[in-house]
């Protein structure tokens, strides 16, 4: 070997070092991220430890950015406000690629086979697909109707490569069937509602929700079923109350689905709605410390978590299904924005946003295992959502 | 850099180059092993690009073999017939621990925080508890009732910690509490029936039942109310019948669970049982080509997908949920032994035996995607089991 071959040598072995140091080889089963809103980075963090791993910072406005998994749970493609599709790997912690694709979005969704990432715009409204590898657009929806663009919400994925979302503005929700990626076929159904402010599908992917601002009641479309069109639920929703001011919206995604029930945060009141999932009736509306925001089922749906707008942020309640009463309350602090559960329930992740911290607590007897220091957490993530329809 | 130090740079060069190489940086959600049994082997596979990653061999005998995922999905946990425990690396595909734990092995389960998993034994009968990390045996349950020891069946996991098993010569069925590993606490419950032979759980890990051999119907204990003891629901099932020879017996786990319905491949006649899940009562009987083994329904719901006993062993049948009637039959070749969907249900993977094959099918419109070449696959198993409770 000469003196060439040996420094060329040393390099290489240098750089495969680096190569090898830069990147952990480990299951992606029990990752996740956390929004730190206020400084545009997300937390990789664990769950088998309970651990932080690492912050990537560059990723813009995150006022209510959302993520979806790649189907190797590798990659998080994450929702900025301010337009922004950014492809984080989750192995090689960085940005992958990242692309400013409209002017204001509002969550996204990925597709059945993992191959198609689409996001909801406010401006311009519509729907834009992206291809999950390299990020270049594939197809745009315009959200246009005689009302012209519509700013479009509760984009969801659905099965048989369909994305299914509303048009705030015109009150309709649309099905897209991406199965032909060269003829995307969309089924409009006009006259859904008021408004529609955010949607859900449920767990098996048959039934849309789109929650209403603009009128009582909520707008359902079974996709078993298109060809009954949308259909009206829960009329009687907030009527017969004095409504309050509303301080926070609560989101559809966090509305909590158990094999029964199914619990939806009154908006502007201080109720927990329990709604029976054979006839979308509500069977009971459960009386809560302030206005809720999210209701979150723990997996095995013995229970269901509850925060709240201001001014209670900074506790959470928790309602025993088998009782439908409150069991428990948590004083945390102020700012508390998001659960997320374990895949199998164990243990629930809280983010105490002016706490500068994440609660890791026992979803079982309620003791606080951990707390990790983040700046300003907000929403929680982990990649077992890859596996499942709707998230 | 003198010689000495040319030569150690370089060989630490090819260590590290064949480290890396030996190793994919890879995320583990889309993983999978499909298990070749004669040759005690397992194939790791992939579903995004469908492909056979690489064989690992050395597992023993992988008749009526199962196996359980790390909560990572980095790591499976393999339980041979023959009482063999196997820990498989996927991401540097190999063994890295292996135990013949018992005599005669029969599955087994990982805990709800993936820290322990437990082993239903024939031989010695009872449960042996390990570590995920070491294998090593951090605690034995012997079935051990007034009728000696029982051979067990039907392990699985549920919330809270707890492994919930049947025992086959005692007719009971046992639930351990290993939410204190120092102290496992076992609630035994007696005179469950005769002989059940295996179990599952629902999918929120509420319901666990057992199929009985010995009698009509099936034992059903409420995990959320064991105050009730055991109850015999389907006290009908296989009554009235003139009962056919059993050529295999239907695995319970193969049971399709969707929202409404559970479907049950009936014991020994050409029939699915449809059964309503709010009252366990059959509501439908629907005629098959053979007698059934597996009824697994696709992760939308849509579909049943049922295989077959001998001499029908050849074909699948698939059952439309919306109208219960059957709308598909499949020819693929002799030896149609298990069938695995991808989490979100876009394709289904079906192992033929004796074709030596694994076929992979569109599972919307029954369109073979692509087949692979594995000596006599049998059982197929994705690590998104790793996040569902009693997979």
């Amino acid at each position: 070997m000469n003196a060439w071959q040996a420094l060329t040598s040393y390099l290489v072995s240098v750089y495969l070092f680096l190569g090898c140091a830069s990147s952990t080889l480990r299951g992606t089963g029990d990752l996740g991220l956390v929004v730190e809103r206020e400084a545009g980075k997300v937390a990789l963090v664990e769950t088998s430890q309970k651990t932080l791993i690492k912050e990537i910072s560059g990723l813009g406005d995150l006022s209510h950015a959302s993520m979806v998994y790649s189907r190797d749970g590798r990659y998080a493609f994450v929702f900025g406000r301010d337009g922004g599709l950014t492809k984080i790997d989750l192995l090689k912690p960085g940005i992958v690629a990242r692309v400013v694709q409209a002017g204001n979005s509002i969550g996204g969704a990925i597709s059945e086979d993992g191959q198609l990432v689409a996001v909801a715009n406010y401006d311009p409204g519509g729907v834009k697909i992206f291809s999950t590898e390299t990020l270049t657009l594939l197809h745009e929806i315009p959200a246009k109707t005689d009302r012209g663009l519509s700013k479009v919400v509760g984009l969801v994925d659905a099965p048989g490569q369909k994305f299914v979302f509303s048009l705030w503005d015109a009150g309709e929700i649309w099905v897209a069937d991406c199965q032909d990626r060269t003829d995307v076929k969309v089924s409009k159904f006009a006259h859904a509602g008021l408004n529609p402010y955010d949607g859900l599908i449920t767990a098996n992917g048959r039934y849309y929700i789109a929650g209403l601002f603009g009128e009582d009641g909520l707008a359902l479309l079974d996709l078993w079923h298109l060809e009954k069109g949308v259909q009206k639920i829960l009329r009687d929703y907030g009527k017969g109350k004095e409504k309050l001011p509303v301080y926070k919206m609560p989101h559809l995604e966090g509305w909590a689905m158990t094999e029964e029930f199914l619990f939806v945060p009154a908006v502007g009141s201080h109720e927990l709605l329990v709604v029976d999932r054979k006839n979308w009736q509500i069977i009971k509306r459960i009386n809560l410390f302030g206005q809720p925001v999210f209701a979150v089922a723990s997996p095995d749906g013995r229970t269901v978590w509850v925060n709240f707008a201001l001014p209670h942020n900074d506790r959470l309640e928790i309602i025993d299904v088998k009782s439908l009463a409150n069991i428990k309350q948590l004083v945390l602090g102020k700012g508390i924005l998001h659960m997320e559960f374990a895949p199998k329930g164990e243990q629930v992740w809280i983010s105490v946003r002016d706490e500068d911290r994440v609660d890791i607590f026992d979803s079982h007897n309620f003791s606080l295992l951990k707390s990790i220091k983040l700046a300003k957490p907000s929403g929680i993530f982990f990649t077992a959502r890859a596996a499942r329809i709707g998230f």
